[in-house]
């Protein structure tokens, strides 16, 4: 035989299993997003690469997926270019599209070209595949899933609220405990021009990111080696070792930036985004106002947020913020905008890892007629048809082969209920209902199986 | 302001109501494939060129998006082959991936791939989107996709008839009606063996395709011009004119093919399938037998399908059939399969076209609160919380902006109910609830208001 064909490394096929969790975890987001009032949008897999290029930086731009112009892609091009250029110079030529590396981009860039037909505020949310031309390991893939929803066009800190329950709704409804991290870019401004450095900013914020991962002194090495001066560093000592409640946390912060308005202002956000959500029902997982917080990505100008699990080791399974400015890339300046974004792969995992997938979230076939020849056959696709109009996911094995055959495929596709009707059930009007969890069998009549197995599917 | 950014040819966004109008044709066709036990997959959108090169033609293999090597792409070629190959041997050295072109060779590569995994028969449904560097025109999108359902491993007709009902029952949920025509590729080598021209199966195929666009006429110009006699023509012409009902026309066609075994096993099969559809319960929708009935794929090689819609002007909404050997090109010989695959844009149009969608295939939130003003908002924040605890997709307006403006944010989305809560309505702890159809305002308590507009839901 062959060789086994492949996919490109990076890429993933889902079996019927994984697709069917993957779907579940899609659809208890979307249900959320859609009980907000958010509405779904799709655009298409290719962007013109002058949309995507010098959106992500350097490194971005060095992953994004080009596509080959069609046709006779040289003829416009002179040979000594081909022979010549230097690679990202003979790509531009060769190519004119890309593939999404992300939603946002394409998002601001939908916004731009429809406003004129976009009632603001825009709720729009958004699940579709990105690729990276990234290299491949554990937990990275060239091609995944992104779910993201976002608000333009309304400055409210309601929206960073509800952004807020909804994060704890998935999760609720998810049955992951989580603590959601609550931070504002402006007190992180704050900071950098209390510290005097200002400019310092990009580097301050992208070495708290780390905090985590190589501690306070790993953060301070990292800040003195971007130029931070001692004495500075020394002023970020007592922010970082902040402890106690939020309203705590809070309290000091406004004490240590009393005199940078931008900070004031950032802390002022951050207590009424926790006043909205902590008002009234509540939530029923914890709000953590953490100044190591910062996301890596500069766009974001207010709060911040990001959602680890309580019960996994993992990385963030959800994040977002506030940007104030990113359809002005595009040439529509001054709409702001606020978004969350949940991380499908880690979720599967930390669910795979908790195993709190639901039996729904995988079961297809409810009942399975077993194949006895062709008279049978014949008769159980009428009995399978009355089953569908129940509403009871129902098969007919379409072939006659052994028994034992069949009920391995009962087995291996897990379906929980085999039928068997033979001369006698058919001259009788029966049907011998198997239970494949318990091995129980009845003799029973049609409706009976399905009120039975309606019974069942609605537990 | 800056040019508008654009989308590449032959692309589409889809808005909210586009989106919600096609998840509602794929969640019907999803629901009725899951309801008959196929199971969905996924596979990556970038297979592969060795996977994809070679299974669609010449012509298909020139309309593979190609993606090109990341990196430095060129390193490892030497200058004048730059400058000196063709197209196709260039690209060839540039790409070693592509965008796939349908679902059916991903299938068949999945099955070979994960055939160690999969329990035979392995009933699969695929909905994701393909792309071809077609010339974009209207109803021809460089971006499409395709919901296929196919069964491989089991040579039963009752696969066969299992498709047909699913056609019948998605049809009939959509509400669209249809003639489901039916043919078989062997009936097809019987004509082309009893006039003597077997090996010209394919261009009579490809010419009978023809017959409604092009005629009787145009169809034996063609077929002349193919090198078919005269005389071989002539025996065409009865079977072309061929009426009456299924028996009769397959009872005219059994003395026609008589003396050919072949031919006689195609009638036989289509037999059948009729009377495994036909019998018992039946269906809403006419099952025809349509001799002129080919199909442009040539692997198909039993039963073969499709279906138009009776109400609406358009080429044909679903089509597939029988293929005896499609994993034989990964190595895997001698697994029959069979499938059926839903045009999803030509049903879109339908739908549009006989004014067809439902009215919840488009609304989103049931229920809108007007912003007053900071306590107000906070207040309906509440009042919102408890709505979606009844299912009630719900918004808070985020900004205290002009009623009007508040207002024709509803209007431009379609909500249907408005909520007023104003400083009285908070004392008394009360909602003026408007139903922005009739323009009729009451006022209710917050429990009224979810009874009320949870039983409009459940309408």
């Amino acid at each position: 035989m062959a060789q086994k064909p492949a996919i490109p490394k990076g890429t993933r096929d889902f079996s019927p299993v994984e697709t069917a969790r993957r779907n579940y975890i899609f659809s208890t987001i979307r249900d959320v997003y859609a009980l907000y009032g958010f509405r779904q949008i799709e655009t298409p897999a290719m962007e013109n690469l002058s949309t995507l290029m010098g959106k992500y930086g350097e490194e971005g731009d060095k992953l994004l997926f080009k596509i080959l112009n069609s046709g006779d892609f040289t003829r416009s091009l002179p040979a000594e270019a081909l022979a010549s250029e230097s690679p990202q110079r003979l790509a531009a030529r060769l190519c004119e599209k890309g593939l999404r590396y992300d939603l946002t981009v394409p998002f601001a860039r939908y916004v731009v070209q429809h406003r004129d037909e976009l009632q603001l505020p825009f709720k729009r949310y958004q699940i579709q595949p990105v690729w990276r031309a990234d290299r491949p390991q554990k937990g990275r893939y060239r091609e995944f899933y992104q779910c993201d929803a976002d608000v333009v066009g309304s400055d409210s800190l309601l929206n960073e609220a509800e952004l807020v329950q909804i994060v704890d709704e998935v999760f609720s409804r998810l049955g992951i405990r989580v603590a959601v991290k609550i931070n504002n870019r402006k007190i992180l401004s704050g900071i950098a021009e209390l510290i005097g450095a200002p400019e310092k900013i990009v580097d301050i914020t992208v070495a708290i990111d780390k905090l985590d991962k190589i501690g306070p002194d790993g953060v301070q090495a990292e800040l003195l080696a971007s130029g931070l001066s001692a004495e500075a560093l020394e002023q970020l000592q007592p922010i970082l070792a902040l402890t106690g409640t939020n309203a705590e946390k809070l309290a000091a912060m406004r004490r240590v930036l009393a005199a940078i308005p931008a900070g004031l202002k950032g802390i002022d956000e951050v207590e009424a985004v926790l006043a909205l959500v902590e008002d009234g029902d509540g939530l029923r997982n914890a709000v953590e106002l953490d100044l190591t917080l910062a996301r890596g990505l500069n766009y974001y100008t207010g709060c911040i947020f990001e959602v680890k699990a309580l019960d996994f080791p993992i990385g963030s399974i959800a994040g977002g913020g506030r940007y104030d400015n990113l359809t002005g890339i595009f040439g529509l300046p001054g709409l702001s905008g606020v978004g969350i974004s949940f991380g499908a792969d880690r979720i599967y995992d930390v669910l795979a890892g908790l195993d709190l997938f639901p039996a729904s979230a995988e079961s297809a076939t409810q009942l399975l007629f077993i194949n006895f020849g062709a008279a049978e056959a014949a008769h159980c696709l009428r009995l399978a048809a009355a089953m569908r109009r129940r509403g009871i996911a129902t098969e007919v094995y379409p072939d006659a082969v052994k028994m034992k055959k069949q009920m391995a495929y009962a087995n291996a596709c897990g379906v929980p209920y085999v039928a068997l009707v033979g001369a006698d059930e058919m001259r009788d009007g029966l049907v011998s209902l198997k239970n494949m969890t318990t091995g129980e069998q009845q003799m029973l009549t049609t409706e009976a199986v399905a009120d039975l197995l309606a019974a069942v599917a609605n537990d």
